[in-house]
């Protein structure tokens, strides 16, 4: 007899011999200053993911051939971000000591933070891609230096560069990040023409598709009409045409780590959201496993 | 006095001498495994059918120039799928035996198979033209021969072949079910690219333009987004400008029948998903009553 | 590092020796006529018992003292009755061949059918307490002999007689069932008078203290005032404080299992639904490692 | 085949020869100041009575004993006030003209006045029982005479004196409201001592019984926590137990016309609302049939 | 001409020559464990007071009679508790100052805590009444000592003896929690018996009654099915009858200053929890302006 | 200390020496004949304002350089459209008469009326460029002259000629509607081919460049999956990237005054409606503070 309390995130498995990559939860949106509830998205995007097919058109590609595990979420203490960063850290740790490439389901950016920390500690030369519609670059927010809103301003000085950072999809932020962001390397132009988003994608991800590459994908670069339960939604995202020729630019990448963040399921009555996650989810899980054939 | 429970789409009267389009709702869910409540969409389409104009500026032509008739809901078990089924044959073969064409709002997407029944019966050179974002090609779902994920596969036996069936806007499927549906002519490429996907439906309908076809319109063909209330939404679907081209391709086939299904009004709180619902169904009503000029 | 998927209901460990209480879910809601939505409930109330504490201030007793277990759900196929309702069968057997008594969180109402069936082999002077709105007494519904709207009428003939069932709350059936009814306990009169409904209680559980009780209790019980999210919400159902008083009655029961049913969080968006299921069933396991002192 | 667009309510037909009672929709909110969408009340509540059984456990009697007829509802101009009431009133009239007894289904509570107007003119000593919220007895209302919240004033000059009108359930009104009020034979104190609210209203029932009545049901009369969706919300109103008890007094009533209005269904996301709705017009319903045994 | 951005709570003025109650909104969640958006409170109760009458029939007094201010809210810094709390401080010393008593409409619970700081330094001999569906004892929750959770633990030492606290209504703590409770005045038993409960608290206001009074109003100890907008709903509340009788019995204290606190509105999409607290808020207003004749 | 019950529009003061913009909101929907509820929109707009930044990467601006003041809401009778219209234009001719440029939040599109009575008197030449779904063309609408879907019509007479007005977006109206509709200047064909229709625009822009300029912005022209809030939803809209396109042409105006109407708040129980109404009012804010750089 088979008893679970939660499938795994496609039903991959929780445990198994030889697994290269681990995805964890990390259900922790402490400091959202829009809607808070990203901490109930893992297992959302879980069981909405069984909605779907394990099988991808896109990729030609399924879950069941991925050498992955879903071993669960972290018990995180939602009052005390340092805390729960520090319990990320740790976790994050422990998946590269057994030689697997971490996956963080979030909770909220800020999560990102630690993950990143042990990434660019272990590969010196780490790219992080950074899916967002905002920048997040601020100093502070609302009087705490720990937030999602300042999460990218951490990690600039853990990287070699401003230019180990390649962000897509920005529309919102202070006058001071946007000045701020022109030292990384941002793909297209603000205003939102697609052809030359692509195209500064692929000439960044060229330039350095030879370094170890993490991916932070924040799921408000999407625009709100097809991902409306998100913490602070942003008009004018991206669409999902334009993903799908993201995620065949990013199969010439050394993937290394990645996390997807910010999916809010209470802020969609319809559920809609969360299946939308999942099928991001299983893009990008079959990037990491192989990437566009 | 005029008394009436419910008006009909697009205030269609419930009878007219001579009609020629015979208007009636399928409102069966039975064997919907994710969302059920697609059998409360035949009067919510038509609730919603009053906050429209009558008349397409697409098409330039108006509801009340058609020659049609709304004859209300078939009165269907819930539980029983046969049976189900079979009063939905019954009520074809009687709009057939009148010299009508039919046209059935559902309902799930299993409602089309009695459909096509009786169609394909009286039309032997019958082309079903789909369109979807599964390909409804399985065996049997979750233990069941009859459901809405083995419509398709159902009606592959009643056609003269499968190059018959014309499908529009697939993306989701098992590997073996992409498998199958090649032997159907796919329009355009899986991955969304407009401009070729339009390309191939022209060819596919040119093809088949001098025989009798008969569409199936699962409404999840659309965007989660422009249509958030259906049973198994798909991210990444059409649009409505692409409909629009659509329909215009559409004109130039003998349409002698039709469905509109997996409209699930409960998803959707704001109601605006019947709306859409409604004006999807009167540009698919005015064109089989003469398409745009 | 501790990571897990979904919390146990009140942080009830999957695993302890000698657990006495082995608590599972049974995610089946197939043949749900009002509402579908009810395979949500088992995490959904899991998740909720985070927002409660653990200590009930009734029964001054705590969850950490109960002998229980959380094992998990039952993976059941969605499209079967016959299918899922053997699996929770052989569920059922395998606890009660571990010695615990069984927990189940459905789930439909026709999920406690084969829990019954266990349970009545093995207690062969068992006692059903039904809690509900509805009789459940029909010979078939909708076509089908498996319903949500017939399991009483199934358990009938697995005790002893129908005077070992007591039912508390029934509010809605057929004239037929009503008549039928009258050959069990019935609590109280039917139209509502709760001092009665009470007294009748007691003297009903009196009378059959000695032998091995078994609680089904489909939460449709209670008023929708307090229960919004159920899948056939009746009209003039039971309060909180009455229910207060039924727990000190069940006290001087042998309960040997027991299950809750019909929780269908999709119909409730504000979620506290699933909050009050979780704290009625937290009154009913304590009320299984004691009963109030 | 049978088709229908909408089932009458509890099934009754649309017509049936002799038929005692005629029920029909009248779909007008045009006043409201709260929350429109009472409009949809007619349709949503019959769509609800098929969650429902037809047997009333209350009175011992089902719908399929009436003499009663749906007839659907008037098509009424929403932007009219004087044109839909106008329209109303000849609608009763002509159920007058066949000998049957009006069951108006709203709508708002302004949909009351011409029906009154019909009755009082055909009964001169017609005794009028408002079962409702507020006052509803100002002279005019944000600048309109015509509005739910004076159509209690209008009606009484159409009476033989303010002790024609027997009122239930009142709390909310201006000062000078409740002045006016006392001239009418109010049920009960205005705080809500229940037992007092009851013999009071069998006092007055008592004085009446040999006049003919009509009942006017506003449902906001009962607590938004059981019928959260209605214009106007009122928070501390009657509870389903004490309706029970009031079905009761009312059966020793001479009922000749019955209205149910203020139910608005877009305000209840879960439909619960017009179930409970469906609940309360069927034992009114069952009343007018003959009352509880 | 007129402009304002937003009426004041029943329409009061935001100055009044000699005003003796200033209300004012303290829009602060930022320690919500449950749902967060108590935030949104003050403004969506001003908002929903204009769907009720100025009139309380319950106290036969008005709005308009009372001698009260509206002056709008803090701007409160949304991460920062310790500063946030400053400012109410500031903000209720400078309503002393002018020799007012201030109205303090949350935000959550935790905001009550600088206004009794200030009023108890006023008052030295000052009476809490604290109606709360939980004990707020805690030491401190999720690692602050700062917290909604804790907030009555840090009243405690501001008075003379945990005598000088009455409770009404809490169901919900830790098995410590409910032990440190014991040492204040609790009314009535936990179970439930509202006839104890009301009249233990009329012997603990009769005790207390020439001492000056403070009153900090939780909406959460209502039950959830007349307040669903709340963070942390706990079921089995009281009722609005209760209220009444409260409000009379309350009506015997000196009442020196107010709050109302933890109306979530994002936690009820049908507006209703608004309206109610609305009108809780008009009956403790009033209560204010001289209470029940 | 600070206190404001409702923060301007982007934290807009509510006064300021020499301002040259003027917003304010008229909270008026009576005669809203699909949802109403724009009444709520000024201060919805206001509170999501909060959620978004000042500062557009777009036009690289923010909202502080603007000499602009939010001045607050009318206070507007809800059942009496014509003092509406009559307190509108009142207050227009205030903001004139101090020499600034007025901004009207709506409410709904009839609002519209008043204010450009006023300013085509102040500018003879004026030129109003509508965004719109619908050409709200009519003679009378349900009877009453009045309405939202008149309001172009009553335009027309005070302008110089129907060519005065631009057209943008439309997609549905009566076929007399359309005829009439071509005498105006019709941004692009109506079956929404993006690229001519932006080409049209700036054809009609650059011929009318020289006149004052007044925006009338419906935001029911944007698609309903970008913005579902409103009243009459109306698929087949603009999206966002088109509206940059078009906030890039309009700077080459000089516009006089702007109205944002027909957000509709209850529609969209995700809020995300309102937060895309405040990003776009702050996008065409900010061109009459200078356009795009």
């Amino acid at each position: 007899m088979m008893w679970e309390r939660m499938p795994g995130l496609f039903r991959l498995p929780e445990q198994a011999p030889n697994a290269d990559i681990c995805l964890f939860g990390a259900p922790f949106d402490g400091t959202s200053s829009g809607h808070a509830g990203s901490r109930y998205a893992p297992n959302a995007i879980r069981a909405a993911s069984e909605f779907l097919e394990e099988y991808s058109p896109i990729q030609d590609r399924e879950c069941s051939e991925l050498s992955a595990i879903d071993v669960g979420d972290l018990a995180l203490p939602l009052g005390n971000a340092e805390s729960a960063l520090s319990q990320i850290k740790e976790a994050t740790e422990a998946i590269l000591a057994k030689g697997q490439r971490p996956v963080m389901l979030g909770g909220e950016h800020l999560c990102t933070l630690p993950v990143i920390e042990v990434m660019a500690k272990h590969h010196p030369d780490l790219v992080v891609i950074q899916f967002d519609a905002h920048t997040d670059l601020r100093e502070e927010y609302l009087g705490e230096r720990l937030s999602h809103a300042t999460v990218m301003k951490h990690i600039w000085p853990l990287l070699k560069d401003p230019q180990s950072i390649v962000t897509y999809g920005i529309r919102s932020g202070t006058k001071e990040e946007f000045a701020l962001l022109k030292r990384c390397r941002v793909s297209g132009p603000i205003d939102g023409v697609i052809a030359n988003r692509l195209t500064a994608l692929r000439f960044h991800l060229e330039a350095l598709k030879d370094r170890p590459a993490y991916i932070t994908f924040d799921l408000d670069v999407f625009d709100p009409a097809l991902f409306p339960g998100t913490g602070t939604p942003e008009p004018g995202g991206i669409w999902f045409d334009e993903f799908i020729q993201v995620v065949k630019l990013l199969s010439m990448m050394q993937i290394v780590g990645m996390d997807i963040v910010e999916c809010c399921p209470p802020q969609d009555p319809s559920g809609n959201s969360s299946v939308f996650a999942a099928k991001i989810a299983r893009e990008l899980l079959l990037l990491m496993g192989g990437g566009p054939s």
